[in-house]
C-alpha cells in the first residue's frame, strides 16, 4: 500500500474578465496543478499567475494542453490532421514552460486536457502522436494517463513515463474507462463518497465500476475537479480519510 | 571594419491555409530567422516547419513575438496592461523555445514584431516590461534593437544582450527612428540602392537619413523584409554587394 | 419631468464555459439590453439565449458591438484603421439582427462598448466612422449616447437618432465625461446613493459631479452595470425610488 | 435543356494581411459568389471589399458559413453540441447581410462551407439543424445544395429552397457524392475535361462517375473553386463550351 499519493486539480482555466474555478483556495489542498496553456482555458497573464500560486504552496505544475477551441473549452472533438496534433501539444507545453522559467520552477508533468484525453485513450494513432509531443519536447517529462487506455500502452512503447491517473469523482465502466459525462450517475457529487472511492482505489487498488464490479485498478496520482460547488469540500474529505488510513498527499515526484 | 555581418528576415508569417512570404527561398540567403510566434502571424504547423527549415540551412533561429492581434498582423499598437506585455512575451518565446527543443536548436535571439516594436522604441516603460519578459525568460538571450532606441538604452541598463540593427530597406530619420510607413519614402524598393546604403551602414557606419543627413549609425545585423515583390533581388543584391567589398554573411555569434 | 424613463443593461457577456452576469435576474427589472456580439464577449449560443431572454420579458434588444479583443474584454484600445472600424461595426450589428430575425423581435437600438464607446466621445473621426456604421447598416436605429460627447454632436450632424444615457453608478467630470475607472471615486457602488443620483438626473436634470459642482444633464436611458455584487439591489432600489416619485420604467420608444 | 446557368464561385476568404484566391479577376466570370463570413476565412473589412465587388459586376452575393476555425479553414469537423450549430449559422448569415445592407443588395442564398457543408450532406441531425437555422433567418433564402444528400432531402420536408449545385472541377461517387479530397482523382485540373462535364450535367443531366458510370444529375448551378492555379482558364474555358452550346451564364433567381 501507498504511504503517499499525489492529488491533482485543472487550474488556470480563468480568461481575462472570465473567472472559472477557485484556484487560490483549491490549490492549498493538492499537490499538482494541471495548468491550461491558453487554447482551451487559461491566458498568458493567468498562466503566470497559476504557475506563481503553485510555486507558493509547492504544488507540482503541470502543462494541460488541449484543443484550441475557447468557446467549448476543448470539450469539443476538432478533427485536426494527426501531425498537426504534434505541433499544438509542443506549443502548449513549451509556453508553459516560459512560466516556470520565469518564477523559477520545474515543470513536473503533461496532462492532456478534454475532448484530446478523450480520444488519446481509445485512439491508438492519436495517442502516438500526443506522445511524440512529449518525446520532441523533453522525453523525460511525466505524462498523466488513465490506467487501462492506449495512451498507456503507447506511452509504455516510446519509454516514457505514464503515471497513473484516477478520478475520484468520476464513475468507471468495467474496462476502467470513464462513464461518458452524458450517462447518469458519470459524476460523483457526493464527498464522502468520493473520498471513500479514492481511499480504496488507493489503498485496495480496486474500484466498484458502474455495474457493481469490483475492478483492479492503480492509481498514482487522484484527480478532482475544482469547479464544481462541492470541490472544496470533496478535497478537504478525500484528504482526511486518506490521512486517516495513514495516506498522505504528497507530488508523485520531487 | 567588419568582416562579417549578421542578415535576417521574419519568418514563418503563414497561418494555416494562408501563405505569406518565400521562406523556403529566402532561408537559402540569410544567417538568422526571426519566427513569428502565433500572436500575429504563425501557427504550431509553421512554426515547426520554419524551425526546421532554418536549421536544415543552419539559420539561427530567433522568437519573434507581437501583439496578440492576427486579424491586423500584429500592427496595430494594442493598449494591454502593461504587466500584461510581459507575460504575453514570455509566452511567445516560450511556445517558439519548444520547437528548438523539438528540432534540437538553440534559440538564438528574440525580435519584437509591429506594433510592439515600434512601441517599445519611444515608450519606456513598456520597454522596461519587454526587457523584463527576456529577462525572466533567459538574460542571455540576444535581442535585436533599433540603435538609438529607448530599447537600446533599457536593455543595457539591465545588463541584457542588445543587438544593433539596421534597415537595408527602410529610410531613417536623422534620429535613427524609421520613418513611417505612412509616408512616402518610407520604403526602399531598389535593390541597389538598398544593397549601397547596407554597405555604408556596415562598413563606413554612416545612414543618409531622409532629410539628406549623414549620421552615423551601428549595425550588427541587417534586416530585410522577405514579403515585398523584390525581396529575392535585393538579398541577392545585399550579398553580393557586401561580399564584393570584403564582407561575408554570418550569424552574429554562434 | 419624464413620467417614465429607460433602464438599461449590458447583457449576454457570458462566452462558452465562462459565464458573467446575473441576466436572468437583472432582465426583470429593466427595460433595455444590451446584447455583446461576440467581439469583446458573447457568442452566438450567449446571444441567442439572451435575445429569446429578453423578448421573454417584453425588453427592448440592443446591439452592444466592442473590439474585436475577448482577452481585454473590449476595454483596451486597439488602433485598427479608422475605416475598418464601420465594418467591424456593421458586422456585430447584423449577426445581433440575426437572432432578432430568429425570434421575432425588433432591433431597438446600438450601444458601443467598452474602449470603442470611450474613444468616440473624444475622437471625431472615429465618431464619424462608427455612426457610419449605423447610417449604413439602418439609419433609423436610435444609438445610445453620451450627453455633451463627440458622438453625440456626430448623430446629430448626420441625422441619425440619439439616445442621451446617464450612469446611475459612475462619477461624472464636469464637462459630463465620466470620471476613468482608474481613478477613485468613479463608480459609486451604495445602491442608495446610486438611485438618488438616477432620480436628480432624470427629474431634476442635474447631476452633481466629482467636483461637487452642480451641472444639467438630460437622460432618456439609465443605465446600471448588472455584473456588480451589488447590481440587483441597486436597480431594485433605483426602480423603487423612481416609481415612488412617480417616473415608470419603460422602453424609450416602443 | 437549360439555357441559362448558375456559375458560382468561393470568394472574400481573405483574412487581414493574408489573401487568398482572385477574386478581382473571377467575379468577372460568375454568376454567383459565396462569401465566407469570417469564421473560417474573411473578416468584416473583406467582407465589405467582396459585397461591394459583387454587387459592381451584379454578381449575387451568398453568405458561405463554416465551422468556427480559421486556421483549419473550417475544413475540419468540429464537434460542436447541435444546437450550436443553428446559432454560428444564424450568425454568420446576418453578419453577411449587414454588408448587403450596407451596399443596398439583396442577400441571394446561402451555401454551407468546408466540413460542415460535408456533414450535412451524410447526417440528417446536424442537416436538420443547419435548415433550421436557414428557417430562422430567412426562410426564403435558397441553399445550395449536393443533389442526393441528406441536406437536399430536409430542406425539401422543411419546404425551404433548395438549388442544385454540381461540381465542374470535382469527381463524384456513383451516389453523388464527391470523391474525398484525400483520392487521387478527386480534383478535376485541365480545364478543358472539366467544361466538357460541366457541358454534360447541365445540357444532358449526367455525370461520368469515378467508376465509369454514367450517372443521372441535376445541377442549377455550377461551382468552380477560384484558388486553383488553372481556375482562370477553367472557368474561362466552361463559360465558352457552355455559350457554344446554347447555354449562358446567368443567375438562378434575380
Amino acid at each position: 500500500m501507498l504511504t503517499t499519493v499525489d492529488l491533482n486539480c485543472d487550474m488556470g482555466e480563468s480568461f481575462g474578465a472570465y473567472k472559472l474555478g477557485m484556484d487560490e483556495a483549491v490549490i492549498q489542498m493538492i499537490s499538482s496543478a494541471n495548468v491550461a496553456c491558453g487554447f482551451h482555458g487559461g491566458d498568458p497573464d493567468v498562466m503566470n499567475r497559476t504557475v506563481e500560486l503553485a510555486r507558493s504552496f509547492d504544488v507540482g505544475v503541470g502543462a494541460h494542453p488541449g484543443y484550441p477551441d475557447l468557446n467549448g473549452f476543448g470539450r469539443r472533438f476538432v478533427d485536426m490532421e494527426r501531425n498537426e496534433v504534434i505541433n499544438m501539444i509542443v506549443y502548449q507545453i513549451g509556453a508553459l514552460q516560459a512560466f516556470c522559467n520565469k518564477h523559477k520552477v520545474r515543470l513536473q508533468h503533461v496532462k492532456l486536457h478534454g475532448a484530446l484525453a478523450n480520444r488519446v485513450d481509445i485512439d491508438e494513432e492519436l495517442a502516438n502522436y500526443a506522445a511524440d509531443a512529449v518525446l520532441a519536447f523533453n522525453p523525460e517529462l511525466p505524462v498523466f494517463v488513465n490506467p487501462n487506455s492506449l495512451m498507456h500502452k503507447v506511452l509504455l512503447e516510446k519509454k516514457l513515463h505514464p503515471i497513473l491517473e484516477v478520478y475520484a469523482d468520476r464513475a468507471y465502466n468495467d474496462d476502467l474507462t470513464l462513464v461518458s459525462r452524458k450517462l447518469t450517475g458519470a459524476v460523483i457529487t457526493d464527498p464522502d463518497l468520493a473520498a471513500k472511492r479514492a481511499l480504496k482505489m488507493v489503498a485496495e487498488g480496486k474500484v466498484t465500476t458502474i455495474t457493481g464490479n469490483e475492478v483492479d485498478i492503480t492509481g498514482q496520482t487522484i484527480c478532482v475537479h475544482g469547479d464544481t460547488p462541492t470541490a472544496l469540500n470533496m478535497i478537504s474529505k478525500i484528504r482526511l480519510l486518506l490521512k486517516e488510513n495513514g495516506v498522505g498527499i504528497s507530488s508523485f515526484k520531487r
